[in-house]
């Protein structure tokens, strides 16, 4: 066996990783924690400047307009930036994975020659103006109005209500010249639902346009080197051609015209062209956590505390049990959601490569895949992030030691970009949706066995442990699957079940899905970690450590969920408790590579540097064997 | 029934609170997110020189000093302050908590003439240095030295090692004129373990004193108007007094002598005292918790999002179950751990105020109930904070909206005045040791008995349910209780069997334990949650809403651990189901009534004003009913 662990993670594009590795692996991201809000977000911005310098952005971009067509390899090279600076990440997020994204996918032809080299070389700044102070999740009942003017052929532009100003919109605070704005366009008196139009927001000289009000939403929580601002829109005028309108047009008379008829519709196919901000966010969430890991894990292999009475010296303490379950799991799931990526990745580039052939349904499977992992992602970065602060103790506090930031800057991940409890609706959705459709093909004998299997199930619940289930050994990615798998079945069904038997006609709809949302919430969740824990299936057996990891993620999905498992019949009590002690058993098999399991994510060096780091070598003489803290329990 | 909920809340100190409110809950405490560290920490002195000013740190000093020995008064001021600005409740902490705590506790006599009045007064600003670089939780081997030489009747106190360098020492790095130093003390080349010395580290004018290293530790994930910062002493040296002497004394010939002979048990004795620190953390961190609470109930409570396609109203968000899963039973646990804490706090009174008498039982009982209940309620803190952040979605991300600072500040309560876990280490050592001494109470027929139970256990736990537990309403709080003894029992005696017979002569004592950790936390764990049930229980007869409160907690704590009631025969599997059905209940009857309920707290509404609260009155219209995204699942 000749593949390195490296080679796995790196995937695809491991060209462009260690582009980014080479190239900016050599400079110090991480800006002095005490500095300014204004000087911070220069110094991200002259970091913009000069990645537009650098041509890297290009990589995203259609070949006619002077890009690569790379899209797979332009998120990868995103994602890096996440063991470096987020703000920095978010920053160039916006102006070329949201603005130029946004004109890329929505505009047509026109656009695109104006205003895509420039877009590109970052000579036009811009921002992405979708969220509204009154409209975060619900974007498609966002209030703003652009209102189509035949006389002078201009639609205006306008915030119609306090709740319809443009509210965090990274770049508006200081940088952005341009907006990709959404609005509800209205011709005729009639309203054709939301559409993006491109609205200059300051002059050249960085001072608003008449008509439009920026403020400031000031400091944040993290992600301070970003200039988050507000607008609002006073009649702005602006011309037919402000329009992107590959999913929409207006006549110069006025008339409406689309390609795609159905109003929901066509707003959710827009929407999907923008999957690759997503995604981003959770390629840059898998490399803030994977940063944290490789911190905590550094630290812990060498931080010592409390004697072992039998030797007299200190315990180092990733050797403590209690430690290790902290951070290896964490890192197992890390390791599983890295390689989940990299093929959501794959898929996207696929999909969206110059002379992709457009396939609908593939498209919404992206969208679901993106959706999911986003969510789950993310959540685990919070997660893993905030154990490996509390792992470094007071060390991991302070600034100097790059946790605080990690911790700061991914917080709003879980709700930008989609809130995450939103986010697995929308999988619940299309996860129910395919259920029906499965269902649906049936014959009516079909129907009739899925039915009979639904009511087997309930039997099973009532009598005990499912036979075929409860056997085999829980080390065995197999076997883990099959449970999996089985729980993902289950809830999907019974939820399907629950949601048609509850819409019975006259039924408050509202009611119906709003008592089972967590039941919807939990299938959705059960199918998104079984296609991570595929996907990193498919690559473990390159590595024997892989292999390991695999099953160490696998018991604690498991694990996390072993309530679940024993009361729908799927494992009897006695097993789960042998969780406990395979889980310490993996910990124990996995220690002594620690190391090298986060040295794997090829992080540089640089952007690990700190002083909690810079004793990692140095040998700490033992004390005097007196009882130590926990050794003095018996 | 004329009680009210706010009563109950308020407990003994009520009028302290009150008084809190009054005087101070006018004044805006929290700083200018945008303001320097320098700025940020000038602030804060300022304010703990008011706070000096207004005489109220007085309340916790022994009457002979000028104080009203009114510790758990003292106490209650000081959590008052988590609902306003932490870094003046660490700041306040520091001066008159540790410092002056060390000063009355560890000092005798001669100390308290010479500095109490001007500790109390705030002319004379102390620090307490105690964590090393190298010695965070295992402050027994602390490696700063305090030699005495007889020659001159002074120590010496010396950094002997980089990692015996003072290190997070808030106060350290701006204000403090003086350190309560712990070190090894050393007399006639023999040591008697950690001691606490009087040591002046800056002259009047605020520059350090020959012989001592002053620097900073810089920007913190938050608390940034605390000054914390590193203190390396080369041999310094103080006269003999400076030893604060309480539990140990040299005389002037260099003679050690202690009212407690063993080592150990004086370095524990000592650590004692400090009790407070522990419990004021705690507070605090309750504070913080109610607070973001207050915060998301309140958002939650108007914020809209998503019309109900019936009504084409849009849904306030604390109407979506997911969202009342989200705060609700974290709401509940708040309410538990108040009052637990009230509980701790009057208890600590008892034991501490002028006229107390030594009860040695007592204050180990109230150590272990001080550690618990500070592990499991910052647990709990930082968990709610990060809920109610992702509850308020990008609002909650901004730092006008005040959630980042509590965020940010209470972070490091989960690891400061004692890392979580090693509390809860000690949780397990106490419970263990009590058991161990109910067993050996026992005649041989009675140990024979406990022995069968054991036994006894284990078979119940190979056939199934335990018939008598898995009866009753799970909505009982009795039968709650009587789940959460048995838990509590069967694993502080199980661990205790289990620590025992791996003790076997030879054995590998540190493998032993180390391979029970996550056994020994689980029973800590168990006990706390237990003592906190209890402590809410006994006053949720006074009004209706506690009751219910009490009874999603209770609901919540199984729930969380139900795959270990079912594994071990306290459940059957059909029961926990049910769990979910009643948790969904008590949300939906509680949640017309969160506003209510969170309004108790009495936290002043100038210390909630934020701009994401402005338009609570707000009436929003209807919009036209489209299919919300949530409907649209079916």
């Amino acid at each position: 066996m000749t593949t390195t662990i490296r080679e796995v993670l790196d995937g695809r594009w491991a060209a462009v990783r260690d582009e980014v590795r080479r190239e900016m692996g050599g400079l110090r991201l991480d800006p002095d924690p005490d500095a300014s809000t204004a000087t911070y977000r220069a110094q991200v911005a002259d970091a913009v400047a000069q990645l537009a310098a650098s041509g890297r952005p290009r990589r995203g971009f259609p070949p006619a307009h002077g890009g690569d067509g790379d899209v797979g390899g332009v998120v990868t090279s995103f994602a890096m930036l996440g063991y470096g600076d987020l703000s920095l990440l978010v920053k160039a997020g916006v102006q070329w994975g949201l603005f130029g994204g946004a004109l890329a996918a929505l505009g047509t032809r026109a656009h695109h020659d104006r205003y895509l080299r420039d877009t590109i070389d970052g000579r036009l700044l811009g921002c992405f103006a979708m969220t509204e102070t009154g409209h975060g999740s619900d974007v498609q009942h966002l209030r703003t109005t652009a209102t189509y003017d035949p006389a002078t052929q201009e639609f205006v532009v306008h915030t119609p209500e306090p709740g319809a100003r443009k509210d965090y919109i990274g770049g508006a605070a200081r940088d952005a010249r341009m907006a990709v704005v959404f609005a509800q366009l209205v011709t005729a008196g009639t309203g054709h639902g939301v559409h993006a139009f491109l609205v200059p927001v300051r002059d050249d000289a960085g001072n608003p346009r008449p008509g439009v009000t920026i403020s400031d939403c000031g400091v944040k929580a993290g992600l301070n080197g970003v200039d988050n601002g507000r607008l609002v829109f006073d009649h702005v005028r602006v011309p037919r051609e402000a329009l992107l309108d590959r999913f929409g047009s207006v006549a110069p008379d006025g008339t409406y015209s689309s390609p795609i008829d159905d109003e929901g519709r066509r707003f959710f196919t827009m929407l999907g062209t923008l999957v690759r901000g997503r995604i981003s966010v959770a390629g840059g969430a898998g490399s803030a956590a994977e940063k944290a890991l490789a911190l905590a894990v550094r630290y812990g292999d060498t931080r010592r505390q409390f004697s072992n009475p039998a030797t007299g010296e200190e315990v180092v303490v990733l050797d403590y049990l209690a430690h290790q379950r902290k951070l290896l799991p964490l890192l197992a799931t890390s390791y599983a959601l890295h390689v989940a990526q990299n093929d959501l990745v794959e898929r996207m580039h696929e999909l969206q490569e110059p002379g992709a052939l457009d396939d609908e349904r593939a498209q919404r499977e992206l969208e679901t895949r993106a959706a999911g992992i986003k969510a789950i992602g993310t959540w685990h970065a919070t997660r893993a992030i905030q154990t490996c602060r509390e792992a470094c103790g007071g060390a991991g506090y302070l600034a100097e030691n790059l946790l605080p930031a990690l911790k700061a800057d991914t917080d709003v991940f879980t709700t930008f970009e989609g809130d995450n409890t939103v986010l697995l609706q929308l999988v619940a959705k299309a996860v129910l949706s395919d259920h029906a459709r499965r269902v649906g093909r049936l014959d009516p004998l079909g129907r009739a066995r899925f039915v009979a299997g639904l009511v087997g199930d309930a039997v099973v619940e009532r009598t005990g442990v499912r036979p075929l289930l409860d056997r085999g050994d829980l080390r065995d990615p197999a076997v883990q699957r099959r449970l999996l798998v089985a729980r993902e079945e289950h809830l999907v069904a019974s939820a399907a079940q629950r949601v048609r038997r509850g819409l019975a006609p006259g039924a408050d709809r509202f009611a119906v899905f709003n008592g089972a949302q967590d039941h919807l919430l939990a299938a959705a969740r059960a199918h998104v970690e079984r296609i991570v824990f595929d996907s990193f299936r498919a690559v473990a057996d390159r590595h024997p450590l892989l292999g390991r990891l695999l099953v160490l993620h696998g018991l604690s999905l498991v694990d996390a969920d072993r309530a679940w498992f024993v009361e729908h019949g799927f494992l009897g009590a006695r097993r789960t408790k042998a969780l406990v002690t395979a889980v310490n058993e993996l910990c124990a098999e996995l220690r002594p590579h620690a190391r090298e399991l986060v040295d794997a994510f090829g992080i540089p060096e640089r952007w690990l540097a700190c002083p909690m780091l810079d004793g990692e070598h140095e040998q700490v003489a033992p004390v005097d064997a007196r009882p130590a803290e926990l050794s003095a329990v018996g």
